[in-house]
Parts: structure tokens; sequence; C-alpha cells
């Protein structure tokens, strides 16, 4: 049974097109969904069911060597955004062997010996699986960018082989689906404050993040133009109000399904003789 | 809430010690468990929460620093005796950022080029992870054996070379639970002919299987000496039941449990000074 509590498609409202400017966005928003939280939540148990049951297909696809699509999710916010959650509740309702998670940290001297999309061409999914970046190549235009980690012509020149490379992926059969977690920042000091007075959620907690923090408008510029630069036909950006966390996940599993139904994987046929081997089988 | 329907644990009647026979173990039996299929589905969905709990209070312990404790979970079996429901049903319940999984294949020829142990030690899992093999280096003395791809004496360098390795891993902080999914042959058969007869499951059926499972006896007396040599205290070997599929499940997932409680992971305390940070965040 699907809910199906959606007045527009996530896919569609929440792509980041020509002209698009995050400042209109609010971040404690639900756009598109028509329901409470206990609705969300009804509805998110429901449909990780149906984003299973097509990543089995995409998988049984691909086994046969019938087709190269896979998805990859890439993940990208300010702290405390829901990543972490994302990746429990949406992902985590997907069989484990069907998905590769790679999170990416502050590089290690091994990838930084190499160009930024060394460690990311690493991870990126097989045919048949959903590959979730957690953190990605984008980092190192946000990060970088914010923190003068990079000049400002080593960072023009990143978002050209960014999307150079992302084509080079979708063409090769992944279906690459780019969120940024939008939270504000009133949300983010009481979820860090949360964090300080519990003590089971003190080891998240990390002094580092306030100093992030007050470069808030900073960041925002920084994927502002991240999304002016890199927002493609084929790996589009989509930006998710994640003031509250059910209507987050609701809306990236809604990707995610959108992305499954696109592909609409087929069970293989069988490249044996089912009968002759029924018969082989019973004798054995 | 746990119902505890156990009489016995499943990490001490299940155990391969000193004079263990796998013909004496009933692929049939639900040993140590009192209910049935009802009670131990309830089971699985109640326990798995205290799973994903205890898995994330690990991984919290050593991202701080204070432990380097990990879980390893090997799985080997027949084909269909279940693995892949272990890893959908029971490892799938757990924050896939707490889970490394591996599918060990037919080795590569980059994996033929290096020793046996080689793959296998890439993927142990970091500190606070569980670590998941779908098969593992005991295939280089299982179908090695039965296949005769080893030499006779390959294959005895290598229950010694497993030993030495798994007491280093041992050491260096892994919980090692090796498991085999022990499954009768008519209940492969039986698996096998439902994989023939519906379209959706064809994929999942490859005719080699046939002419491995012909070799029955030859797979039992190679997995008896796989016990007798390479079950040791500190990486013992589990053979659990598994023409149940629901007790199967279950057992493994107490096994996990055990492991985790034995660990018996806390809290880590703040390396920071907590009332600062509330002043310096609320201040930002």
């Amino acid at each position: 049974m699907t809910v199906h509590t959606w007045t527009a498609q996530p896919s569609d409202i929440l792509r980041v097109g020509d002209g698009f400017l995050l400042a209109d966005v609010d971040p404690g928003g639900t756009p598109g969904f028509e329901g409470d939280k206990a609705r969300g939540k009804a509805e998110l148990a429901v449909r990780v069911r149906e984003l299973d049951a097509l990543q089995e297909r995409l998988y049984a696809q691909s086994r046969a060597g019938e087709a190269a699509d896979s998805v990859l999710l890439v993940l990208q916010a300010m702290d405390s955004a829901g990543k972490g959650g994302i990746v429990r509740h949406v992902v985590g309702g997907v069989d484990p062997q069907g998905i590769l998670l790679s999170a990416f940290k502050t590089p290690t001297e091994q990838e930084r010996a190499h160009d930024f999309l060394w460690r990311i061409e690493r991870r990126l999914p097989a045919p048949g699986i959903i590959g979730v970046f957690d953190r990605s190549h984008y980092e190192d235009v946000l990060i970088a960018r914010v923190r003068d980690l990079a000049s400002v012509a080593e960072i023009e020149r990143r978002y050209d082989a960014i999307n150079e490379f992302e084509r080079k992926v979708a063409e090769a059969g992944t279906h690459v689906i780019k969120v940024m977690l939008h939270i504000s920042p009133e949300e983010q000091k009481s979820r860090l404050m949360e964090r300080l007075e519990r003590p089971d959620k003190h080891w998240k907690y990390n002094p580092g993040d306030v100093a992030e923090r007050i470069r808030w408008p900073d960041y925002m510029a920084a994927y502002q133009t991240v999304f002016d630069r890199t927002s493609t036909e084929r790996a589009p950006w989509f930006v998710v109000p994640a003031d509250h966390k059910w209507y987050a996940r609701l809306a990236v599993q809604e990707l995610l399904l959108a992305a499954l139904q696109d592909i609409d994987p087929q069970w293989p046929a069988a490249d044996f003789d089912v009968e002759a081997e029924k018969k082989r089988l019973a004798a054995s």
C-alpha cells in the first residue's frame, strides 16, 4: 500500500534549475508534502519496502549483464543537518548487499598526493548497486573555498573537472542524485546544544563545528556557486529543506525511488534451460 | 522489551568444541530456543534494536580512541543456506555506517597473485565496526580441498596460516565469530527448486550449484576438518542449524549480541569542557 501524500514530486520541485537561489529556500518547509510528521513516518516505512524491492531487481538485472545501471546519491550539508539519519533511515532500509557507502573525511596523505577525484572514482558503485557518498568531491570546492585550502584558479578548474567527471559517470550508466540537506543556523544551534546536553551524544560533538558555523554566510555563498556551476541535466542538484528530519528523509527516499522507477529494472530471463535444470536438480 | 525465549545460549550450545562432530548436528533443529517461528520473528525484531544500540556505543567508544574493539562475523555455508538472509535481516538491522560487508567471490587475477589471506586482511573491520564476510579465507580450504585447487601440503599450510592470522586479528581487538549455516541436502534441493519455479528467482540460480551439490559428502568432510583444525579459543566456530531460516537468523543475532555484550562498550567521556562549549555555542 502506498500512501502518496505528495502534491508535487520532489524530483521536480526540489531540483536546482536555472535562476535557483538558495536564499529563497525555507529550511523549515515541507514542500510538496501534504501531511504531518506521523503521516511522513508512516509513508517512509511503507515506501522503504518499494525501494528495497526495486534495488533487488536492479541488482538482478545487472547480474545478468543486461544493464549497467547504478545509482549514486551524493549527500552534502552543514554539520548536524542529518546526513547520518538519511543513511540510517533511508539507505538502511535497503539490503546491505545492494549498498556501497563511502564517508569521505579529511583527505589522507596518500589521497592528497593524487587529484581530488582519485579517491572518489575508486568508490563509484558497480552496476546494480546504490552508491552513497557521505560528503564527496564537493568538499574540495566548499570547505576548500571557504578556508582557502586551494587557489581561486584551482577551484575554478575543479568545477569544470567535476562536470566532466560526472558526465562520464552518468554516461557509464550511473544515475547521479546530488542532495544538499539545508538546515537553518538556528536549527543547527539547537542540535549541537542537544549533543552537549546529553552525555550519550558528547562523542558526536566537535568544538571545530562552531568554527565552521561562524562562517555560515561564506558556506552558503560557496554552495550557491556549486549549484550555479555544477547542477547539470545528467547530474542535477536537489536542495532538501532539513529542519524537519522526517521531511528530509522522506524527500530523499522519493528522489531515490524516482531514479529507480526511471531505470525501471526488469527481472532477467534465465540463461539456462529451466526445465532441463529442474530434471537435473530432481535427480541430484 | 526483550522476549528471552532461550533456554541455553547459542554462544555455548552451538560452539564447536573438542570432539565436535558435524554429522551429529540436525540441520532441522532449533536448539536452545523455546518458541515457534512467529515467536522467533518477534524476538528478531525486538533484539535488532539492541544490536543497533550496542553497535552505536561500540562506534562511539572507538571514535574517542578509548578502545580498539571490533567484531568480525564470518559466514560460510553450502549454496542457498541463507547467508544472504542473515546479511539482509540481521546485519541489515544495524546502521549501515557501522557495518563493513565483504563478499568474497572467486579470486581475481590480482588476488591470485597474492597469498590467499591478502584480500582478507584488506577487509578487516576498523575499531568500532562490525565486519561481515560473506564467504571468506575458508573457501581456500573448502572448495580448494574438494576441487583439488591446491596441493595437500599447501592446504595443510593454510590451516596453520589461518590460525596464526586469526590469533593476530583477535589480539588486535577484533572479536571473531565464525558461523557455518548448516542445511540438509533435502532442504537445499527444495530451495534451489523454488529458484527454478519462480521467474523472479531465476537470476539466483546457477547450474554450477548442482555440480557442487553432488559433492555434498566431500564438503561435509572438508568442513569437519576445518572445525577440527581452526576452531580456537579466540576465534571459535559455531554451527547453526539452518533448515529453519528464522532460527538461523535469530541464533546469529544472538551470537553477535553476545560478542557485543562481552565487549560492553561505554559512551566515551567528552574530551572538551562541556560548559565552556555551551557558552561558546550559545554566543555563536
